[in-house]
């Protein structure tokens, strides 16, 4: 199943939407956490009419498994430019999956077509077809049954922590695109800010499960079709916090998401 | 009024707290969006008694101008580490003012003394005392009536552009203190993530109201007592958006507080 059909939703009542974790979007058994926040962004993108999630903020609150889930929305705002809202995903025991405050909008008619600042340059990455696909899973060089979805292609640099070798900067970066092509639309960038591996594990930190407190997601621009460069960094993890700090371009060089995510460093 | 009494709160049901919108931390007659989003915070803070507000997440729905308000609050979970909710902040015509997503905790238990890596630098600044505080509203050199109670320090470089000397560059730094010399507490570095000039001031680009859209704070450790140094840059200013990036350091060169937020580039 495409991420498309994977993220559908279905309206159900005035106010909610009916959708189903599917199966392969997981890590150990528990729902990727961009998978969930674009199921989110999907039910009140649809439910707004507003076609683009220019700010998704995702609190996880219980782990998402494999089911069927209810999405409730509260519009709290609809104006000129977004509405803003909060979408509550509980699943069929009734848990809080996770908690949701957004806007949506469109790009096209928020405008400012020009570029004033880009103070950056695109990741800098081999090319997509020099690179091996990490699609093998659990295998040397693979990763998650996630991965069987996704062909993400990880830096040659920071790719080496599944065999042992940290490269010692708190850095992940890599291609991201979907396994069957689909082309990449702001939801696809909603997931894109959580699909590649935590970038604590690059340094010399516990390896574990590296629990998101808060996710926050800025789509910037849709993107061009094709496979997205995304880097991912922190540079502070203290307190038993780290922050993850995510750039994502499209393949003509452009800004096209953004995000950073609150986390808790693993207990090891 | 000291800020500790300008965000004082009260409550008023079991899931409602009164406050007021006190004259004096505003710009023009609108309140400082920091200024709500820590009376967001106070509210749910003092609600779920957990005294750090590890992760705030305000969108600014309508300009809080002087008077009572009333703050609605969601708890979504109890945790063992933290308590996640919603606040809506109205007013007494019964607009919302802010929607908040946030989760608080206790960072004396959530534990992680040793700081396993922080890859940056205390914003590098003059020393407090050999600059200028900017109190005096509207004259040169001066700023909105809300440098009345703070006592924010600009770095010379940056502060030019009062007077028409941009410096060019999408940054904004300073120390941050309050006039009357309250310690400042989580709640307090919420407010600071959003209280010095906006970035793009410094850039060729329109001079006016910046609305913000979405502002996340990160609360990472309680300050040690004195000024605080800020640092706000945008990398992005692209599409009619831009980010405000914010890390917040403590005298003592300790990482206090990071920030993001997703504001619209002014139409001049």
């Amino acid at each position: 199943m495409s991420f498309r059909e994977d993220t559908a939703v279905t309206r159900v009542a005035d106010d909610r939407w009916a959708a189903e974790i599917r199966p392969g979007w997981d890590i150990g058994g528990n729902a990727n956490g961009g998978y969930l926040a674009a199921l989110a962004a999907r039910a009140f993108t649809e439910h707004t009419g507003r076609p683009d999630p220019i700010t998704t903020t995702t609190h996880y609150l219980a782990p998402g498994r494999d089911g069927p889930v209810e999405l409730a929305i509260v519009v709290h705002k609809e104006g000129r430019r977004f509405a803003s809202g909060s979408v509550t995903m509980t699943d069929a025991e009734g848990r809080t999956i996770v908690q949701v405050l957004m806007a949506a909008g469109d790009l096209d008619e928020i405008g400012g077509a020009t570029d004033l600042l880009v103070d950056d340059e695109p990741t800098p990455m081999p090319p997509f077809d020099e690179l091996p696909a990490r699609t093998n899973p659990g295998g040397p060089g693979g990763g998650p049954a996630l991965f069987e979805r996704l062909d993400v292609r990880l830096h040659p640099d920071d790719a080496g922590f599944a065999e042992g070798r940290k490269s010692g900067h708190a850095r992940t970066r890599g291609w991201f695109a979907f396994a069957d092509g689909e082309v990449i639309d702001g939801i696809g960038l909603v997931f894109a800010t959580d699909a590649l591996p935590p970038t604590i594990f690059n340094v010399d930190a516990p390896v574990g499960w590296v629990p998101t407190v808060e996710l926050t997601s800025h789509v910037r621009r849709r993107p061009a079709p094709g496979p997205l460069r995304a880097g991912f960094t922190s540079r502070f993890i203290t307190g038993g916090f780290l922050e993850e700090d995510g750039v994502i371009w499209d393949g003509e060089g452009r800004l096209v998401a953004q995000s950073r995510q609150l986390a808790l460093v693993p207990r090891g």
